[in-house]
């Protein structure tokens, strides 16, 4: 790669580099049932050919159980104490837990106990105390955190290019991810601005998380301080101080990543890694329903590439399930994913002291 | 522009909507006679209907005859001290200073003793309070900083449209300027990796003052504060606290830029600008050599604007002697570059000491 050749780097562009040689299918226990998970989990678990949900957790008996009625593939449908109780627990093999980022810990510890395999969404928890809880409960399970970019076939690419030296060293980085919350649901009293529910804030936690973690997977390293500034103004956004947020991850060397996040701004998303050597540039990347870009630079080659679109969901359903039938561990596991909420923490630190914040002991 | 509307706002794109009617020629005494000043200053000169080169002004009374003897206009080669002695200053109407930083203001103060308009490299100087001597010893004649991003048609359009409201309020900005300097001059004791001529540093001071400025005009705004991280690793840089930097700019309301610069990293340069409502991204924007490239977000529209390139020298130029003879005031006048200097050693001291450093007090 030093020579700056491409040759053989995008032959297998969307091919499945993880996919190991295991078969057959883990069955979900989907817990809770917010528009991500009946319009984008379940259709992506449907779709993959490792996986089925046989299970739907809610608070509403009615809705659990409607869905149950209406779905192919879902024999029960349980409210929040039916499976903490175990009911039909032999009916489930995994759980995936897609609730407000403070109730994760609940539901991972009866699934731990249950002895099921968990597939927990990010930001891990509402706090890194509770985070270290739920890696605890979780020791003699398969954990993995949801980090669909970890299978983002564009990401992995990158992350190749980058491994392979085709920007030579890497000097920083710009991530950004950006939406309209407010348009989205139309709640001032979404969970997502309740610092209760959300932990630390609202938007380093749901978007700021992906360019940092995306940033940490491409780079294979960890930032070893933080600094950031957060504001909000808006009164939906009265009760979490990031509104609008920037925040710097410092690695060795120098390397930086200078990344932005907000919960009211239009909706974008880009990581950008500059090299000695060259660039790479995916935009949009991180939304699920926009194609992924992969733009490649490098002397004189200025190249975008064209590549079949995945699921983003049914490609990080099939990881985990893959990971399970081959009683392999998944890469974004417990620690991973802890390691995540320490940063955010020092973000959240550095955003309202204006210091920069050591890591670096914590990881 | 509030219903997203882009009608009209295209027209004329590359028109020059700073033109006045004035109309004669500005003679100029170029000063440092580098590649920038020979391959493009002189060039553009050449090409704008309102300037002239008739002077030129170097350390070596050799060169300075040799390219007298040659272009078809310069009338005089002289040494800096025939310069200073006002040799020949009736054979030209305006200096154009590019030298390195900390010669800037010794030519400026012989320039305005012999009432001559002056149009002087950015950063202005090497220091605060040079530049602050350079303002006040100019104080009777026209001083322009060179930021020729004020007549870069595309910069010109954002900034439009930023101010029409087209990506609502602005939320935040990414900004980057890299390039392999030491590809490009092949000489570890080049001047711009020298404090004593250069100043603060080497990547802010040269690079990001592209993203730093640019923002500051496009937003027609003013940081509060800033904050900034720096790195020098190679030998070349043993100097200069930064071949390496990223640095934030704190605008009021939770705006942020975060930008990276470094003399030591695969040329490339971007500014985005994120907004409640849409987003503009201009990539590549700030090197001369490059197309450059508008694209627009809002809802449902994604454009990349094609446009006819204009020569950014010979655009500045021509606004510069459009001031003149029009005898109006040129925009980034003396006072709009000190307060790049005072932020950019606002920078220097926030890379030095990790604190976020105030500037509103400054400016």
């Amino acid at each position: 790669m030093t020579d700056g050749s491409l040759d053989g780097l995008f032959d297998g562009f969307t091919e499945r580099d993880w996919r190991s040689d295991a078969s057959g299918t883990v069955r979900f226990a989907m817990i809770g049932l917010g528009w991500w998970t009946k319009e984008m989990a379940m259709p992506a678990v449907t779709d993959s050919e490792l996986c089925e949900t046989t299970v739907v957790v809610s608070s509403s008996k009615e809705r659990a159980t409607d869905l149950a009625d209406t779905h192919a593939t879902v024999e029960h449908g349980l409210t929040y104490d039916e499976f903490h109780d175990g009911v039909a627990s032999e009916a489930y093999d995994a759980v995936y837990i897609a609730t407000p980022n403070a109730l994760h810990l609940q539901y991972a510890e009866t699934a731990a106990a249950l002895d099921k395999a968990i597939l927990c969404e990010k930001p891990m928890e509402a706090t890194v105390e509770r985070a270290e809880d739920l890696v605890t409960v979780c020791e003699d399970v398969t954990l993995m955190v949801a980090y669909r970019m970890h299978t983002e076939p564009a990401v992995r690419r990158a992350r190749d290019l980058v491994n392979s030296g085709f920007v030579g060293d890497v000097v920083g980085v710009h991530g950004a991810m950006t939406q309209r919350l407010l348009d989205m649901f139309d709640d001032p009293n979404h969970w997502r601005l309740d610092p209760d529910l959300a932990g630390y804030g609202a938007s380093v936690m749901d978007l700021g998380i992906y360019p940092l973690n995306t940033t940490r997977f491409v780079l294979d390293a960890d930032p070893v301080s933080v600094s950031a500034r957060m504001d909000s103004t808006h009164d939906a956004f009265a009760d979490v101080p990031d509104e609008r947020a920037s925040f710097r991850l410092d690695f060795d060397d120098g390397v930086t990543a200078v990344c932005t996040a907000s919960q009211n701004a239009a909706q974008s998303s880009h990581l950008r890694i500059t090299g000695t050597e060259g660039e790479l540039e995916l935009d949009p990347v991180f939304f699920p329903d926009e194609p992924r870009r992969l733009r490649i630079r490098r002397g004189d080659l200025d190249a975008t590439l064209d590549f079949d679109q995945r699921d983003q969901m049914t490609e990080e359903f099939t990881y985990f399930a893959d990971r399970v039938l081959a009683d392999e561990d998944p890469l974004p596991d417990g620690e991973h994913g802890l390691a995540d909420m320490k940063i955010l923490r020092a973000i959240y630190e550095a955003g309202e002291t204006g210091a920069v914040v050591g890591v670096a002991d914590e990881l």
